[in-house]
């Protein structure tokens, strides 16, 4: 990769004292070679950049590094992001065009310069736009939707009628469109309900491995612009998401609870459903949410609870048994004033 | 569909005021057509119903809106759950009988009105009875026996020997049989212990996509008739499940816990191994279960509690804070009065 | 199964009152015959086991049981998982060789006596020692190396370059090598960083069903020797866990995160990134653990605390809404008092 590829990804020019050259990698100080680049983003890693071999250094605007060449922007990180992209392999990765193996239906409608791994299944009616890499064995069932650009890795299952946008990640393992947890009770039997939305998954998505998002009962559930899930999260039938939010681990979102905009979640959260999240909100790791919150809002805790708040708590539960000790010692000695000033016991 | 089909299914007559006719579909009041039917079970939806386009809704006995023609039963969101699988489309997903792809193995005895995905595995000695749709690349391994009616979505898997009962559903990416997590320690190493036993999943059980079953170490774990499971749930090994429970997303049960009939337990719940949760028990969401419960208990939070003790203390908790400020005041404040009446400090 | 060759296993002689001869299986109390074989290590089953009609049992050292021939070790719950593993059937599920139906890349260089079930793809360059056993629908992508005498059942992933050493087992829907959350944040939108590094998992590691282990950014996410994951565990990019370490289901561990040798970790717990976990240390069920902890730490709790300490606070907090009441009581009597004694309110 040339240095002024790099340079102008990260739209600043090539650094005064250099010209242009190869670049090996984008690595880690403990990896890196004379000719690789890295990046100083955590001053704590400042020692690690200074002496590794990488000649070549993404930086904060002004910062300079001995012996060095500091490629200088605003975000560092930003730019590690954006220079990790363009060293990327984004070649198919069972190559290209549609494998022998894979079974798609003739009513299928998708573009040429899609790749279509060995065994994967398309159904009736699926379209499937232009540069989308499909692993092996995924299953897209009938009259499935998927846009421009998208990694549908191996073993992903996008069950039928699911609309996937343009640029959209969904990792293995996912099934997107299974049914809702809807029951009726009667008579102490529940009484399945059969669902008839479906899930609608909006540009630059990404859904990480082993998720399940389950399709709405007659609107779809929507996961929007941007949102990024990391692995093995839960979202229930009619849940909305708004754009640019991000979901960490293992957290659970249960039915028609709506997630704002720009809105970040810890890992191992779970949500009741039916509330609202606020735009902009926080939610820290392990959070029991049970209801809606107003934007901007930083809750924890469980049952959920300000942030500030819930950490004086914590702090103060340290406290507890010695509370407990202090209470009895001063029952007695305020019973005992009580008694020798004259008061009813 | 008919009307009058609806009302024989709602068990009710045709409304007086209307003659039989063709109803388009079920409905949210907001996508609702005039010829479609909607249901009135929260009265928070009561406006959105009454001035929604449908000219159909399942209300509550007696309940009454204008310029509707009100289906009345009991319970309108049983009538719902009754009336959507009337609507609910149950053609095969891949259209009728094997598909060409299966890989079926001769040995394997399936009723031929049972229909099997593309690129589904069916392993030797399997036995599968009528009417059954299995997904596209299902994995059913060897001496499974699966009864009627089933529905298993694309991309389960059943591993080897285990029993599964008529009508149930099996959603995408759910493993049934994989071995628990049984480890003996000598000398800090850990030596495996194989299991012998299988999964029985009884009829009407439904397990939901990503959950995973552990077979039991030598008599099987099982999910009783009519369980209803999230998805994403973990269930250990020579767990039992009560006939009728049902159990939301993210929950998990460790080996050999028996948990009754008719317990509801919400979602992200954690029970130890060897305990029995009493039948009609409720369990709180992110409840951590670490005894045995009676019948008919309520129990929430971690450890968990009476859930009304549970709430209780957790409304004091947002008191803690101050109360250790009042405790220290209150300490000095007594200190002051015995040194004043003459007490040792 | 011969006795002598159970003995053996056990490193114990024939017990003295009997020859050698045919042991049926490896059973229950409840399901024993009379040639069968079960042990005795919890004292709760003992009754269970004297009246059991196996002849044979594998008790601890010095312990005898009226009527039965007793197999007498230090640890028999140990016994138990060695002879287990001698009753275990290890034939290839699918059979030897490999199916007929797997999709196998000309570059890859899989030892003969390894077998692979029907449908499984194997990438380009992918190699594969002897011995190793893959089920139905596994995916190995291109450039992974997997050793000798592993166990990969069906429908496992297994994302591209990653290592897999010998005698591992790796369960049904598991990810091996899926993207880590990683993202940089400009003007509210998050932009990918795609990661650069593999998963390695050493020898006689056990990855639970459904798990899912993603790859490191450069350096590799590493799951050391004898490592046991139970179902639906999360690991996250460069994470480290060492060797002989055991974790419960449905635990998260967040990026960078290093775990170390002996550890043992229940079910549901939480660890966020870039901390330690000494060795030998024990974290309780549903724990939050946000900071490092020394080797040999006991804790649980959120946030996690001393095992100890915790007990105490959750006990404590019993207590706490009876507390509150005191403190109102004692105030309003400490007022009277400190006003009957002439000090200003």
């Amino acid at each position: 990769m040339l240095l002024s590829k790099i340079a102008e990804t990260l739209g600043i020019p090539i650094p005064d004292q250099c010209t242009d050259c190869e670049i090996g990698a984008l690595c880690s100080p403990e990896s890196a070679n004379e000719n690789d680049i890295v990046f100083l983003s955590n001053p704590k890693f400042a020692a690690a950049v200074e002496t590794c071999n990488a000649r070549f250094v993404i930086v904060k605007n002004g910062q300079t590094l001995p012996g060095k060449i500091c490629l200088e922007i605003r975000d560092p990180y930003v730019g590690y992001a954006k220079v990790a992209q363009l060293f990327e392999d984004t070649n198919p990765l069972f190559g290209e065009g549609f494998s022998e193996s894979a079974i798609i239906d003739p009513s299928a409608v998708i573009h040429e310069s899609t790749s279509i791994g060995p065994g994967s299944v398309i159904g009736a009616n699926v379209t499937i736009g232009a540069a989308t890499r499909i692993g092996a064995k995924c299953i897209i069932e009938k009259e499935c939707k998927i846009g421009n650009g998208c990694r549908i890795d191996s073993g992903v299952v996008i069950r039928y009628g699911c609309s996937i946008g343009n640029y959209v990640i969904i990792q293995s393992g996912a099934v997107i469109g299974s049914d809702g947890f809807g029951n009726a009770l009667e008579n102490s039997v529940f009484i399945r309900i059969p669902p008839f939305g479906t899930v609608i998954i909006e540009d630059n998505a990404e859904i990480g491995a082993n998720c399940t998002i389950d399709r709405g009962n007659f609107e779809p559930t929507v996961i929007g612009n941007g949102v990024k899930l990391d692995n093995i999260i839960h979202i229930a039938h009619n849940v909305t998401i708004g754009e640019n939010s991000a979901i960490a681990a293992q957290t659970g979102i249960s039915g028609s609870t709506t997630v704002g905009k720009r809105v970040i979640i810890a890992g191992q959260v779970g949500f009741v459903g039916h509330i609202n999240i606020g735009d902009d909100s926080f939610i820290g790791a392990k959070a029991g949410v049970s209801k809606s919150v107003d934007p901007g809002s930083k809750i924890t805790g469980y049952p959920a609870r300000d942030l500030m708040t819930m950490r004086r708590i914590e702090a103060a539960q340290q406290s507890l048994p010695e509370l407990l000790k202090d209470m009895r010692k001063l029952k007695k000695e305020l019973a005992e004033l009580r008694t020798q000033l004259g008061h009813d016991q």
